[in-house]
């Protein structure tokens, strides 16, 4: 289907405002044509009204964990070995393929309805979860998590690797298969080396989590006398793409390694402090140059996965810690949540900025709320003042997935029945 | 008009897990009447459906400066110091009592909209912000504020006087005027001294900034050879009823002094981290159980006035900052935004909680949206999930000022026409 999308403002990263007022867009097949004056005879079946609205690329959540929201405010404000142990795990291994498919629906409602046109995730249950993709035409990038302690089952990879062949690259290009090693801690170093070979033999990149915590920082030191950045450059592992969720803890040795090896740093803020982890050492990163995009983590660990929090988070907080109120001004901020988190997963040639030849990956906030007026400045608007909810239509590979904020390819009804069925039926099995 | 709200969770402060499911409230004159069972006899001519609704208390916003949202995202991202002196500042100048009364306008429908039913300014054409607030029928402490520049002015205090004289205690209760001494960097020793005469003789409250920016520290110590905090206190300033936003850098001495003349701090951790001046040490004042209020400060320098999203900075951001994960549990960051408020301003009689006899200042969040299922725990879906944008239906002294995000009180398409006409005239005038 072909779109105009008629006096909208839009947001760029070349102009040096960062966006134009009253333009247009033409999608055509999917991919934006046209730009600003639109050809007479420029064919489409949709037009959507700009007015009032500002379109700007999809937002990248680029670190995720989609079914975990069936765990969503289970348990907060505790220690985190306790959490984990007494609460996180044995209520994660109750969990049916059922629970997983309708938890990564209810995620998948919640990203698209926040603005979020594409995800990169780590779970068990892939393949459910890429089926859950599928149908709804989000763009999603997914890893099938690796753990030592379920290396049997995955010595020869057999999970990844059929998860590779059946969704890398399928629906029109929309699922991407990476490898998802756990993290330094719950993978063993051999483990890690012939993860590295299986991800070079595949083409694809690697989704790790890495220095999150201090527990981690310790138990690496303890077991391979160095940190967990410098294990897995010793490793070779930065050798393939590398995308490294967290790095809250890290020296200056590990900051140097991460710019030389292009490590893309996924950055989770809400995460990190409600799991009291602390702070990323974002302007230590910003000086190296290093990609930093953003994520919200899992819904059990957030607890939602409102990009706009987190763009919002990422531009005030770093002001805070290095106490210089130009530190991640806005448009970089913006940066992060979009063209930033496509460098990562390495589709920045396909999407993460409105150009013509891309993806019509595009969102358009309602600027018509009191919270976003006056408009002086569209940039700021989006950081310091705007709301998930200001999301009114969201357009993934140029299909509309929300108009008005009624979801198209989602029975949100049918999804909430499904959940609230799955978490009665897991607090009775922990009871 | 009395109202029956059916079958809504509603949020306490006794219980143990802070909500009840499906119980009703029935509201009288403006007053809480009956919790929970409601006697056959009870007449209302309005019912308010609660089928998957939270009934709360409403917000109290205790920082504002309402009219400033005429200056949202005019200018971001800058060092404090040319921020203040070449764009807010200049542009404050040029600001007609007429664009404080649609600023202000704006502010409430915000306000309104996001959940607040209550809350404390401090600006200049006070008096013009007053009748906004009657219009609305929202509640407001609100002060004029007082500079050592405009002294000349407010010798006798008489735009003070006549706002108090005019307005305190009026509307059913619902404006209260306090006094608002800018900042001990703005107001002199001895000016501060008549002030808290004034004050006294008023028997009224004092809403003053404290101890916001390394800068004033650093000004104070040189003039005065002491801490800001200190110097109140020798002044005898503590004597009143003092409200003091933002307390970010405090020696132990100053939370000593805090503590012992039940100094109620005014929290505002998006403020604090947009402006750079870094981090309130919530945890030392917890400790001294020192009362702890949120604000969002104007939509200058937050850029909105979403009380959701202070909740959630104040529950997680001390988290990261102490490496602890249980300091402030949920349910305290709601306190924070809700009676923690209305002791600070000395109303927590009326209201602040949701208890038979105080006033139904009542919100209800809508929670049927994909981001706040399931629902485990109602006060962590409150603090770590839910959005401003959640808010359904707003009551305040007993009349309904949104309903179904409807507002009832404010024509929303007129004040955003004045507030554009208003915008575009500044804008001019700065060129
Ligand atoms: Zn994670
Ligand atoms: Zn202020």
């Amino acid at each position: 289907m072909n779109i105009l999308i008629k006096n909208a403002s839009v947001l760029f990263f070349t102009e040096e405002n960062g966006y134009i007022e009253e333009t247009s867009i033409g999608i055509e097949k999917g991919i934006i044509k046209h730009i600003g004056k639109i050809p007479n005879d420029f064919n489409y079946e949709k037009v959507i009204d700009g007015k009032d609205k500002l379109a700007m690329p999809g937002l990248i959540n680029t670190h995720t964990h989609l079914p975990m929201s069936l765990l969503r405010n289970y348990a907060d404000d505790m220690p985190l070995w306790k959490w984990l142990t007494e609460k996180v795990w044995p209520i994660e291994n109750k969990l049916t393929k059922e629970d997983i498919y309708w938890g990564t629906m209810l995620s998948i409602a919640e990203l698209i309805m926040s603005g979020v046109t594409c995800f990169n995730d780590m779970y068990t249950f892939a393949d459910t979860i890429a089926k859950a993709t599928a149908s709804t035409k989000i763009r999603g990038n997914i890893s099938h998590t690796l753990f030592d302690k379920t290396r049997n089952d995955n010595l020869n990879f057999k999970t990844t690797r059929s998860l590779y062949e059946k969704w890398h690259k399928s629906n029109n290009d929309r699922i991407r298969i990476f490898i998802g090693p756990h993290a330094p801690y719950t993978c063993s170093e051999d483990y890690l080396k012939v993860i590295t070979n299986l991800a070079k033999e595949l083409e694809t990149g690697i989704h790790i989590h890495l220095s999150e915590s201090l527990q981690e920082i310790e138990h690496i030191s303890k077991t391979y006398g160095k940190t967990p950045v410098k294990l897995l450059d010793d490793i070779g592992l930065f050798d393939v793409r590398t995308l490294a969720a967290h790095c809250v803890h890290l020296t200056e040795e590990d900051l140097d390694i991460l710019m030389k090896k292009n490590v893309h740093v996924l950055y989770n803020p809400t995460s990190n402090l409600k799991l009291a982890n602390g702070f990323a050492p974002i302007d230590k990163m910003i000086k190296r140059k290093i990609n930093i995009s953003l994520g919200t983590d899992g819904s059990c660990s957030n607890n939602n996965l409102n990009m706009f929090e987190e763009i919002n988070l990422a531009a005030i907080l770093n002001k805070g810690i290095t106490k210089d109120s130009t530190l991640i001004p806005a448009i970089e901020a913006v940066k992060m949540a979009t063209i930033n988190g496509a460098k990562a997963l390495g589709i920045d040639d396909k999407v993460g900025s409105i150009e013509i030849g891309k993806c019509a990956d595009i969102i358009l906030l309602d600027l018509n709320k009191p919270h976003l007026y006056p408009k002086y400045n569209l940039i700021s608007s989006i950081v310091y003042s705007a709301q998930s909810s200001d999301v009114d239509t969201v357009i993934v590979d140029g299909n509309i997935l929300m108009e008005n904020r009624k979801l198209t390819t989602i029975d949100l009804e049918e999804v909430i029945k499904h959940v609230k069925l799955s978490s009665k039926r897991l607090i009775k099995q922990m009871h």
